[in-house]
């Protein structure tokens, strides 16, 4: 019988999450023929599974609420995942059609009638398309449309403004920073490995680069922003954050992702510039990738298939294989150690 | 002679400012009919000037820059007043006529032929209005626009929503509440005193109202916002922000209009829960009223105009008389002496 080995939510943790003490990895088998599949409900063979800081955010106590409900102790974790249907009980959906949407970190997933991920139409872009079909969980799929909206919904970029972008050769990251070069704006970023800096000076062409770890972030943000900041696409939050609403200018607009550097401490950093909110009358707004896809993804198609046909977008991806290794790939995203979109490849 | 004494900024305070230390009275006279006067230049006598938390800001070392400039070291303290032409040498301008922009704090002032305060047209509304003519200086004034495009175009209200208003019997609070009940809103204030809270309940109608001094915020807000806070109008910053973002719902705005508790300390508070812009999709902006007047003045004085009339508005003032007690007026501004809008009355 075939493997269906996957990863177990063990327990909350307090800090970085730890391979087997908070994700475990079970084996299990899974004997398809006899599979039982209600109306409506298929059997998916996952070929690759997205990892995202957000689940950090999912690794809490139900308790505490937030957009999107906690794991459960003792399950199979889930994500946003590629795969294909090897078992159907659900009209207009055949053996070895794609499918886009929640899977578990597993080899198969029983998706149930009820299933809604929001992304299903995702499975359609994935059968027309010649790009690569971990595209569709990065550049092509919710990180880049987190990067299309964010940018352009809130961001607001006109030519020759300059954008700031930390964790810049990110999964987020490095499609923001392509959109604004295509769109005429000085770019500068920031990472936390000198690979990642020579590959966005390098490849990518952003205006400014510097390594955060190495280097002051005021000091360099004085240097490489010689007329300041009119857009801070922010996917860390906390001190950084800080930094750049000293440097941001009048009318400046914080695009604010995510908050990775506030993901796993208990004593969160208080920022205590708020104040240039209000003089240079500041406009920081919070968005949610899922609130958009209905709006804006198919011009997000559209557009960005466009320009990667026409070579104007790169994707870096950091490509892991077996599903077994996830849990150690899920915590090298949280503390930088991945080197562009994290993608678990399942078979 | 004339007297025209007036109150000089002295040095720049740390903390606090101090009438004497930091602001001085001191005595002058004028004389009038010798007053020279260049091309377009005319003399003011002052009636009303207006005390505002934002005159803080001026207080500062002129090397620390901000949307407005530093006042200087030496010279009249200045402000938006309300005044009689005495003496013109400006085409259409008549001795007798009404004169709404910056003064000094003091009893006549010169103004230059390029004075610019983008509130010129104010005197013609004076001229034409039946209010008492200090509401120019408050709800009819730059207070109240303050008010009016706050809540309109960063809060967008809708019907039934929550609204939740810091510093709320202040010279803006007040009005932001009487809109918000005026467009079927739950009204909900904090200020820092009984009587004030008395008064806005009682006389504002707010649906809910405590004494931030004498109650827990975090509890009153669970207590009073049952369905959360959509709105919340900042007047004040710092810890009490931070416990709002606690209790805002998804897709909040937070109108970022002022931080008074942040004004007068050298170790601002670190808002510590930044994470809740993202999760909850929240939207945080700043403005500054003036950039507003040239595209919202005009709808402005009609709508406000109407509901006064209709006597759907009330104003609370705080007016002291004799530009001598300025300082410590200004003072109590600060420390949340004062109860309601607080204008100067020279004469």
């Amino acid at each position: 019988m075939p493997s269906n080995n996957g990863i177990i939510f063990k327990a909350v943790p307090d800090s970085y999450p730890v391979p087997g003490e908070h994700m475990e990895f079970v084996t299990r088998e899974i004997d398809i023929e006899n599979f039982p599949l209600a109306d409506g409900e298929i059997l998916v063979k996952n070929q690759y599974l997205s990892l995202d800081p957000y689940m950090r955010g999912k690794m809490r106590h139900p308790s505490a609420k937030s957009y999107s409900p906690a794991f459960e102790i003792g399950k199979v974790l889930d994500g946003r995942g590629i795969g294909i249907v090897v078992k159907s009980n659900k009209k207009d959906c055949q053996v070895g059609d794609y499918y886009a949407g929640l899977i578990g970190w597993e080899e198969y997933t029983h998706i149930l009638a009820n299933a809604k991920s929001g992304i299903e139409s995702l499975a359609n872009e994935i059968t027309k398309s010649n790009a690569p079909k971990s595209y569709f969980l990065g550049i092509l799929g919710m990180p880049g449309l987190s990067a299309y909206v964010g940018l352009n919904k809130i961001g607001k970029p006109k030519k020759g403004e300059t954008i700031f972008i930390t964790a810049a050769s990110g999964a987020v990251g490095q499609v923001v920073g392509q959109i604004a070069k295509i769109k005429g704006l000085r770019v500068i970023g920031s990472a936390g490995d000198d690979a990642k800096i020579k590959y966005l000076k390098e490849e990518l062409n952003f205006d400014g680069v510097f390594n955060y770890k190495t280097c002051n972030t005021d000091e360099k943000l004085r240097e490489l922003c010689p007329n300041g900041i009119d857009i801070y696409f922010d996917n860390v939050g906390g001190e950084t954050l800080e930094t750049v609403l000293n440097h941001i200018n009048i009318f400046g607009r914080v695009v604010a992702c995510g908050m990775i550097s506030q993901y796993n401490t208990k004593t969160p950093y208080g920022v205590k510039n708020l104040m240039q909110i209000v003089g240079k009358r500041l406009l920081i707004q919070g968005f949610i990738v899922s609130d958009h896809y209905q709006e804006m993804g198919e011009s997000f198609q559209k557009e960005m298939g466009e320009w990667l046909k026409q070579g104007k977008l790169k994707y870096k991806e950091d490509i892991v294989e077996g599903i077994q290794n996830a849990p150690e790939a899920f915590v090298n995203i949280l503390t930088g150690k991945n080197f562009g979109k994290m993608v678990i490849k399942i078979c």
